[in-house]
């Protein structure tokens, strides 16, 4: 299938619904890193969706307030000259008109930042996997025990059905029984509530347990995930490419839009068994 | 109305339906900056919920790959000796049994962390408002208008009706017309990317327009709202307990809950009139 716009890559999934289980080749969002460097000096890696990166370099500038006028920008540019045609595009260099006013070495604690990210999804991923390895388990889950999950996770969120406002990290054992529910107004906060929760009482790694969590999942929560040995992540909305890409490096089950009876599997579908 | 759960707070907001507008005292989610030390290093401030503190803590040692084991962990404890009230438990102090191991330098590169953050929500805010003034505009909005933007942003979104995947951010005119709509995997980025064009284009401060977000409203994109001199802020979901106050405190309307033909006001109602 075509596809011009950067801000999408299809993928084939399985698409379980209860007339069977479809193979089929679906719109992911695109998520990969991207550097902002100014005056030469590396800022910020900001995990984005290709598209408008100038603009969003010039608004990251401006709200993180280290610049304040459309003046102080000389010259932005998407760097083209990477050797690396994966990372081409993931590269913004600034140029200010008056380098003096800023103290860069006070914008790499100023800005969120993460060396841990590579320039290309390839090198994020590879740089994973220097500090994580593969999840190790023969975990397989029914699909029946699977769709069950949302209706468990909705049924113990007390603070989310009164607020609205919380993302929900749940772990669930393998016969679908809640371990750990923790909610958060930032989903990566929720999922380190439980993951640090589950190391305290010594049981990471986590290899016969399902993750749960309330939203999207981008890559940070597959390598969250991957770091506690979780070979199952289910969420009820949509996975990112990068997410996907992980999972599958990881040895992981990567289940998105798990609701309404149904669910997509964008990465080892051998982990869900249709007999329940 | 008693609480006990640090995660919520209740707020006197305007809720508007059909019927008409009600005051009502309502349930919100609280966010609040908690800054983790390593043996007296400041590694990391998270704008997090409060509640299971240490469980954060120690998901966030673990999955960001600072430490590996639990014995890596000397001593893990809540500071309850701020002098400051407001800041109490905002700060979790961490022992490594091996200090020698971790290089702290490297850590305060390695984690997400912004220096713009205090230690309580006061704090944080204040801050904020060193960098960035409250709004000026005396930006007034009808109801009925304010109601018809939720079916005009999903009408533009292509992207996210195919995929799911993404956030929305959108810039309003005050007659309702779509200036700028931008689509990425994270928030704050599609709200840079709309910040960052409007920029461009000459058109800050934006004191006539209106931002509506297809998310959660929090801290960090009442600030960037604020940076842009947004006065009337609306979302799909809820707000937090921080940004309400810093919208409070920018003379921002913020609005949340905008769908089915209903919101809810959370700071300067004033902005939001009855007449069409």
């Amino acid at each position: 299938m075509p596809n011009n716009d950067p801000r999408l890559e299809h993928r084939l999934i399985h698409r379980c619904r209860q007339d069977g289980v479809h193979e089929v080749d679906d719109p992911v969002t695109v998520e990969e890193p991207m550097e902002i460097r100014v005056d030469g000096h590396s800022v910020a890696v900001v995990m984005r969706t290709p598209g408008d990166d100038l603009d969003l370099t010039r608004g990251f500038l401006l709200t993180e307030g280290i610049v304040s006028d459309r003046d102080d920008i000389f010259e932005i540019s998407q760097c083209p000259s990477q050797t690396d045609d994966e990372s081409r595009g993931n590269v913004v260099d600034v140029i200010l008109t008056h380098p003096e006013a800023v103290d860069l070495e006070q914008l790499s604690r100023h800005v969120f930042t993460s060396s841990s990210c590579g320039l290309c999804g390839r090198a994020t991923i590879e740089s994973v996997f220097q500090q994580f390895s593969p999840v190790v388990s023969d975990l397989a889950i029914s699909q029946e025990l699977i769709m069950r999950l949302p209706d468990l996770l909705r049924s113990a969120q007390k603070t989310f059905a009164q607020t609205g406002g919380l993302h929900a990290s749940a772990l669930f054992n393998n016969e679908g029984s809640l371990q750990t529910l923790r909610e958060d107004v930032g989903r990566h906060n929720a999922l380190d509530k439980v993951i640090g929760s589950a190391w305290d009482r010594g049981w990471l790694p986590l290899k016969s347990h399902i993750l749960l969590v309330s939203g999207r999942i981008s890559f940070e929560l597959t390598q969250k995930a991957l770091c506690a040995g979780i070979p199952l992540i289910a969420g009820i909305s949509a996975p990112s490419t990068l997410a996907i890409d992980c999972a599958e490096a990881g040895n992981q089950c990567l289940i998105g839009f798990l609701r309404d009876r149904g669910m997509n599997i964008y990465a080892h579908p051998e982990r869900v068994s249709a007999q329940s």
